[in-house]
């Protein structure tokens, strides 16, 4: 592709309505779109606008914007999704369970499209900053995007000329052989490049190219609250005495921060931290507006992610500058922005959020009271269970303090006693690691319960500690604390 | 080393008391073992019979024998253990908390000694069949003694003249390097070999060598009941279908399976099922007598684990037959065995066991009534985790049907509903893959528990579906199953 030349060759360029109405009722969609950028628009609205009884199965990288997971959700056109929303329309419908839904992690739904029995072709509706008649280059977001556009039997590309086509210098897309031929990822370093711009396809499943200069809805973050600076600044603290403790990092410091505003609250504060004159690294799955501070003010090495989940503003900033970001900056597919062999390899430490963690140590990201579906539980699985170092850093309470993050049992569990090593609380730090059961719920109470918590908490401990085995648990009264509560 | 000679140059020969006298009261001990198979005896022995007043620390590689989870726990000598036991006074102690423990994963508990808090330095305990001044072999089990090697202050090997010199010919001890630049795993085949029979070590840090021909304690497999037998059927009625359909297996069946009797039962059933022509190749732990058998039969090509957790009847089939089987058998690290990324990229197929599955997909392998230890998680996390087609096999009910294995809601979770695809019991088989919480509810009443259950399970989820949202569970009511039963 030339510079400037977005649309090369002849192609079939379609109109949205038109080519949406060609869509079987109750195809399967698989859209491109992670961290709520990247994501088609104009074929969702045109399906949303389009009056016809759809029961449509959709399939994202990850968070898409309001064209797909409000407009074609309250059109009732979906009746099933995978693997994550984050909408109030999308939300109300997989709680009702209207929309089934299936929560999955990133790094293996490309597989799972690819290879297992959740889809049969179907197809591919992928935003392009330029296309030809058997390539395309993504926007803002890499996600499942190769992946999709490799299983489906049809693709529709809109392109998106909002997009500057310098955002293609981000990208470098490598994708996994299938197994058992499956080769080890050659990538030797977070900022290193080992494949294209580009996707290629075979050029028979084109079935049109639409045009648009549609923006993405991208996530609009809160300011810092003042537990989300304590909380930067207890994290601050831990990774201060982490890279000098441990041999892991004598040279780096290779880190990935969750999505959403305290995540971004804790990317900007990393800036402050004393690492010693040791190099900072950023491996995850997003980049956020911290990110760009960092790498303007050159703490920064080098970032890699599968999407730019940046704000409007931190998208301005981005795009008017691509070539001072692209030498730092690389965008990669979803299963190797979040590979567990990827983070294990690097040694990244993760650092995430959560609804509420347990006296023991298991941790709920995504289910209010066990039972209301929140977002999902994105690529936080992929990185708590493969770092060396996995941060849980939460407040200790919500909503104004009516609520304790530090339970004495999760009614849903997404990760796992063995998933977190670390946890920082605008209290304190809880190291859990060698910590028995008991231990770990003396460490949690003392130092990252909030204080109007901690009696209730021991006292339901000390009745486990009575009677119970090595999880000191009271099963009679475990989830008394959240039926309670509702 | 030359044929037969197991101590090669001037060494440190040791009493087993003597040297255990030098042993700190509250040293750290990194004993080899896995499978209950390979662990150091005599120095545990003597340190059980010593009448010191011990407060040790011991990490093994996974299950060891009697004379340390037995014979030294009774002796009130340690306090604190990781990461599985599978011995009565092992569990009781875990269990009345005299004994902290702390349950890991395999895959990553050799990078938690070598780079984390847990432990700094200790002595390791490892047996060998052969020893040099700054190298030993393994015996029949591999496990973290190399990270243990590498990252303990002193070094006592227990030099084994049971074992034959040949078992070496099984051993494939390959390193991962540290991170950051630990470099990918250059296997691309289960039965390849890329490291080396022995493991180097620092010769200052060799402490003693001490002799022994004390046999190992290994597994008694009970027979197969009836259950075992329809699980496995149905087992491999899902194998057939999925081979033919799933382009993972045009060519071959990568498959694990869990340690014990139920696994041993299908590993010997997995002969008699159909896999038109395909081979069949073990990427596993352990090795158990099943295996051996198809081997024979010529119906396994390769089998790859960290421990040969044989019956003492099958000791004796390997050991007078080490020249037929060395060719296909590879005993790797635990790290490598068990890798994340080598699961994933040969597209293995796990078959673990559990305890309890609960409607909503999660799974406890470990602890009874969410409180008291059986043994630990294992490799089954490693596994389920990674495998492109996870299976849970299990009984319906356990207690000769007094107790469902099904259940509204597990009091304790080892792996999540992002980790298992596929459900088996002697009732049937439930494929999980992209189903809803309420469908995958509904595909286990229906497919896998025990008719004498459904009715109760039904009505469970019928009151989740009145009232609760994207996880139809009640809460209020999710724990009685299990508290009603105490």
């Amino acid at each position: 592709m030339s510079g400037g030349e977005r649309l090369v060759g002849d192609l079939p360029q379609r109109d949205a309505s038109e080519i949406a109405g060609e869509i079987a009722a109750d195809e399967t969609l698989l859209v491109s779109g992670f961290g709520s950028v990247g994501y088609p628009k104009e074929v969702p609205l045109a399906l949303a606008d389009s009056n016809r009884d759809l029961s449509l199965t959709v399939i994202s990288g990850g968070s898409v914007g309001n064209e797909i997971d409000s407009e074609l959700v309250k059109a009732d056109a979906i009746d099933r999704r995978y693997p994550y929303q984050a909408r109030p329309p999308a939300r109300e419908a997989v709680n009702t369970r209207e929309m089934a839904f299936k929560d999955r992690n990133i790094s293996t739904l490309g597989d799972e499209i690819q290879y297992s029995e959740i889809t049969d072709g179907g197809t591919a509706v992928v935003e392009a900053l330029a296309v030809g008649t058997d390539w395309l280059i993504p926007t803002t977001s890499i996600g499942q995007t190769p992946a999709f556009v490799e299983s489906a039997d049809r693709i529709i590309v809109e392109l998106n000329r909002s997009v500057p086509t310098a955002v293609r210098r981000f990208h470098d897309i490598y994708r996994l052989g299938k197994p058992p031929n499956r080769n080890p990822i050659p990538l030797a370093d977070p900022g290193e490049r080992i494949g294209d711009e580009q996707i290629e396809f075979d050029a028979s499943k084109l079935a049109g190219v639409v045009e648009t200069d549609r923006r993405d809805q991208p996530y609009e973050f809160r300011d810092p609250t003042d537990d989300d600076r304590t909380i930067a600044s207890n994290l601050g603290t831990f990774l201060e005495n982490e890279v000098r403790r441990s041999p892991l990092f004598e040279e780096s410091l290779r880190i990935q921060f969750g999505v959403g505003s305290l995540g971004n609250a804790l990317m900007s504060a990393l800036g402050d931290a004393d690492l010693g004159g040791r190099d900072l690294i950023y491996f995850g799955e997003v980049i956020q507006d911290g990110l760009l501070d960092l790498l303007d003010e050159e703490k920064l090495s080098a970032a890699s992610a599968t999407s730019l989940a940046l704000s409007s503003e931190g998208q301005e900033q981005l795009f008017n500058n691509v070539d001072r970001y692209a030498e730092n900056v690389v965008l990669r597919p979803g299963d190797l922005s979040n590979s567990p062999t990827l983070i294990n390899r690097f040694g990244v430490v993760a650092v995430n959020s959560a609804l509420e963690m347990d006296l023991f140590g298991h941790v709920n990201s995504t289910h209010l009271n066990g039972t209301r579906m929140m977002n999902g539980i994105g690529g936080s699985a992929d990185f708590n269970r493969h770092s060396p170092v996995a941060v849980l850093a939460l407040p200790s309470t919500a909503a104004d303090g009516e609520i304790s993050r530090i339970v004495p049992m999760v009614p849903h569990v997404d990760h796992t006693e063995h998933d977190i090593e670390v946890v920082v609380t605008e209290q304190g730090v809880a190291d859990l690691r060698g910590k028995s059961p008991e231990e770990t719920a003396t460490a949690l109470i003392k130092n990252c319960a909030h204080p109007d918590y901690r009696e209730n908490l021991q006292e339901y401990l000390n009745r486990g500690l009575d009677s119970a085995g090595h999880v000191p648990h009271d099963i009679e009264t475990a989830l008394d604390w959240h039926v309670n509560r509702t």
